[in-house]
């Protein structure tokens, strides 16, 4: 056990973790100094280029979303044990494979404010460190008594690789259509945000129903988290969100504001849009103020609102309790990061 | 159930099978046969563009070495189960993923005689169908009803990426030991076949001696295969191989011969070895013609023949079978691939 004041310092040395995202891990704040620990025992290696690489993953560490959803879950629905923080330190390093490989894919400099591992140690060190990640989850989730855990973290994963094969097939789709995008961003972000969830409520004894209520909100949440980080791609700043930004513009990969703008803008409006998105360098401030001023921006931040709604109102079928009120607050705060 | 017929026409389909393989896979054809079954099923995805990716592997499909080594194993051991399908499965997919990752490190154009992914559908496409590999992979396995599996091939895959890495670390480094190439290649080649070989035995109930010494075949087997295959890096044809050659030493990657010949050539024969490495274009034959004068060619190939003594020798502890002939036969293979 960890006194408070020690989990309080382990959170706040995360890159990304603000008051506000502290105050609601509050309930969890114990379970996540355990999940840290499980993960870094996970990865440690005898060998020293190992460990090398992977003491600059631990940098990447930023909200502990995916664990804190994980452990919320498992509080609102009966109690976290042992096996929430084995689950939580894989969906993790699930998570974190994801980011090095996507890092390679859109060819980014800056990750939670530290050079990409792909920048750092070059593309095949990135391409090789994502896999060690991948495989220790899968050990790390072998090590449970059930296949439950591995069996849905294998459907989600290859759930989450069919979402990311889609966007690369669909880079430069101009008619890319709304259907599409969510389709695309449910199973490469939400589907694994909806895992958390369930297996929280699953491993806390929760009924087939209220699990299933869990991944909604997981789901939703994941949904809504994705259409706000591509509409901060846009308009957010590097320097609060920790990362290159604009990369989606450079890969012409499309995202809400700008299928809504194709879809609803005026023709000299489309044009325009497609002319920027043809140049051989992004202007993303232009791209910014003509989304702004199509109503785009807006648009994509009241869809992701909405699924926000959804979100707590599948929350309605657990008891009150401090964790279920994090997951409330969490919800809302995702959509609320630039603000 | 496939007659054998079927079974043989769709083993003769796969690229790299010759005759003598299609005779040594006698006692497994109905086996492999329901293994690419279940592999096929494995992979199918209702998006189409994942299923025209998945299509492109099945052209990679190759020796079958490591199913085969497990089925084997599973014969040789009392009996091959719905379980050793699977599993066989399951090493193939790790083992596809492998060779797909390895082409983008590697840059290599040709694999199997067909292109490889990178260079067919691009870097991205080529990352993402690796991850969707070994996510399948873990997935698969996760369908047993034991966890034994699932353990083995998330050690097994942590120790092959362990393996990646120091060899990409080590780049380069012209005072590679022997006991360092021999720790890498154990890691990233040899520790999944014997992983197969293990798998197979436990899987037909050997006991954890008998499954032990599989294992140890496996490992040298694997040794063998890897050095054998850095020999033919150097003096093969791309044509018997099918697939791109000469990249070890673009990529600067020491091997056996040239370990050989740095620690053991006269001054004159090192400096123009350093020389051949160094140059911006590298000079295959040049290079053939100095490590098959320094002895180094054959230096290495009899080491591989040590290890597959050892091998053949560890197969002493099971009883007379065409299953263990088989392995015995497989083995002499390996080493005989380019004569």
């Amino acid at each position: 056990m960890c006194g408070s004041l020690g989990c309080k310092g382990l959170l706040e040395d995360l890159a990304l973790i603000t008051p506000a995202i502290l105050s609601l891990y509050e309930p969890i704040a114990d379970d996540l100094e355990k999940t840290c620990r499980v993960f870094d025992d996970e990865l440690f290696s005898d060998l020293p280029v190992v460990n090398e690489l992977c003491s600059h993953i631990r940098q990447y560490r930023g909200k502990m979303l995916r664990p804190g959803l994980l452990l919320l879950a498992g509080r609102a629905c009966g109690g976290v044990t042992g096996e929430h923080h084995t689950l939580a330190a894989v969906v993790e390093l699930v998570h974190m494979a994801t980011l090095v490989h996507d890092d390679v894919l859109d060819e980014a400099d800056v990750r939670r404010r530290y050079p990409t591992v792909c920048r750092r140690s070059g593309n095949e060190a990135a391409i090789l460190l994502g896999d060690y990640l991948i495989s220790h989850a899968f050990h790390l989730c072998s090590s449970l008594d059930s296949q439950y855990a591995s069996r849905l973290i294998g459907q989600t994963t290859n759930t989450v690789c069919e979402g990311e094969l889609q966007q690369v097939h669909h880079r430069g789709n101009y008619g890319l259509t709304r259907e599409q995008y969510i389709e695309i961003i449910t199973r490469k972000t939400a589907s694994l945000t909806g895992a958390c969830c369930r297996l929280g409520a699953h491993y806390s004894g929760a009924s087939p129903e209220v699990a299933g209520k869990l991944e909604q909100y997981g789901l939703n949440v994941g949904i809504a988290f994705q259409i706000t980080d591509d509409v901060l791609d846009i308009v957010g700043s590097e320097e609060q969100a920790g990362k290159t930004l604009g990369r989606d513009l450079e890969k012409r990969k499309l995202t809400l504001p700008l299928i809504h703008c194709f879809a609803e803008g005026p023709a000299e409006v489309r044009a325009r849009l497609r002319g920027l998105l043809d140049a051989d360098q992004q202007d993303r401030l232009a791209m910014h103020d003509l989304l702004t001023a199509s109503g785009s921006i807006s648009f994509a931040r009241q869809a992701a609102e909405r699924y926000i709604q959804s979100a707590v109102s599948l929350l309605d079928i657990l008891p009150a309790s401090e964790a279920r009120e994090s997951l409330q607050r969490l919800a809302a705060m995702i959509i609320d990061r630039d603000r």
